[in-house]
């Protein structure tokens, strides 16, 4: 089966212009076919302030209303999404951006949840491989804004990382597929002050071990239980590291490769 | 040749919601190959306004900086044309909604004028037929956002009735094209007061008695005139009339026909 690269970026690089151009340099010289995830960045919960318009928290959690939803969608779909397509079409790089309702490309849902109402946020149902898989033989690297949709009129807000996770699964089952978490860190690392600790490779023996000894830094348990619901999923291989070193991080020389063993 | 309906809807569809759903509705029932492309309404103004972003006007020209700029790929890119996707989505019609940087759509450059820098406007250079014939052929119905790019990595704001124009007259080269221009009146009206007073058919040599009769109200000489450039260009048919209408306007039963004879 062909290589696809699934890419999710995270806010960190989309909020920083210089970043986000090294980026896109690196990942419009990677040959094949590749599909970008993207995050929202600070805009969104900056143009929210500026409207006025407060943000709900619930339990911590950020409630997604009618007009957060306008706002993510204006951010996310167009903004952000606009602005990547045109620069990778500018490096020759044949890009086409959508968020979930085109071409029927992630069918959601409005979250269901016994006591918390968090609007307007959706959680996946399907992916359209066949979609994906036209726009990938037309050779066009596909730009997916976090937005999805419920088939009936209603977008739907969803997180870019398990948009990601949710991508790279349904297309194990045409394609060899690699997903790439990048965020702000060298990888995942053992000492969560030392840039130089990354480590290397993780498989299940090696990260229940890791956890049973409380070295991974807490945060990143749920990033590796999706890495390893991925792997479990058909996906061959998830890497996470820094986002400016793709090259390094498909090659295997950067960043923490997770594996099925 | 199959044939392809290239139609434009106007702002006061976009703004008004109970207008854009009995319009999406009229559409999403025509069967066939379609391209909708969308202004922007108001909405852009308004949050322009909201931000405290100034319009500027230069000899009653609208000049488009950087903030308006994001703005418009905000509302037109993001929110508008995502609405109208999971709209259509919803009433099965498989939708997907580009601006002319995806797929590399629609290039343009930054508008040259001797005396006048409209900023970030783009005036069209060429039009992919490829790839639009490639989502039209997946039997996608495409919704195209009034933005292009340069190629060199810059949005630029476009004026939909010419964006329209262009896709039409391109795209004749591979299909029948009819031309439906959507306003707000129910056709090129003899009697600008009086909305029975449509004018069913011109030909250019019933425009050249019109125009010297001075029967037309001036503002339509522009649409008119661009009407018979794309006829001019191999677009086979152009119809103006009320978006409401779609399906008489396309039959011949309502609005304005105008053809080359």
């Amino acid at each position: 089966m062909e290589l696809l690269l699934v890419i999710k970026i995270g806010g960190n690089i989309i909020d920083d212009e210089e970043k986000l151009s090294l980026f896109l340099l690196e990942f419009s010289s990677v040959p094949g076919k590749k599909i970008l995830v993207h995050g929202g960045g600070k805009l969104a919960t900056k143009l929210a302030d500026q409207l006025g318009i407060q943000q709900q928290l619930i339990d911590g959690r950020r409630i997604t209303d009618a007009e957060t939803l306008k706002i993510v969608t204006m951010v996310y779909a167009g903004y952000v999404n606009k602005k990547i397509v045109s620069r990778l079409q500018a490096m020759g790089t044949n890009a086409i951006g959508i968020c979930g309702a085109d071409g029927n490309a992630i069918r959601a849902h409005k979250r269901i949840h016994p006591t918390i109402d968090y609007g307007y946020v959706g959680d996946i149902d399907e992916i359209s491989n066949s979609f994906l898989a036209k726009l990938l033989d037309a050779n066009m690297t596909v730009v997916v804004a976090p937005i999805t949709h419920d088939q009936k009129g209603q977008l739907l807000n969803t997180n870019a990382d398990t948009i990601a996770q949710e991508i790279a699964k349904a297309l194990s089952a045409d394609y060899n597929v690699r997903l790439v978490y990048s965020f702000e860190k060298n990888g995942v690392l053992l000492n969560v002050e030392d840039e130089d600790s990354v480590i290397k490779e993780i498989n299940p023996t090696s990260y229940q071990k890791l956890k049973a000894e409380q070295t991974i830094f807490a945060g990143m348990i749920p990033k590796l239980d999706n890495a390893f619901t991925a792997l479990g999923s058909g996906v061959k291989k998830v890497i996470i590291g820094r986002a400016e070193d793709l090259k390094k991080l498909i090659a295997g020389e950067a960043g923490t490769t997770i594996i099925n063993e």
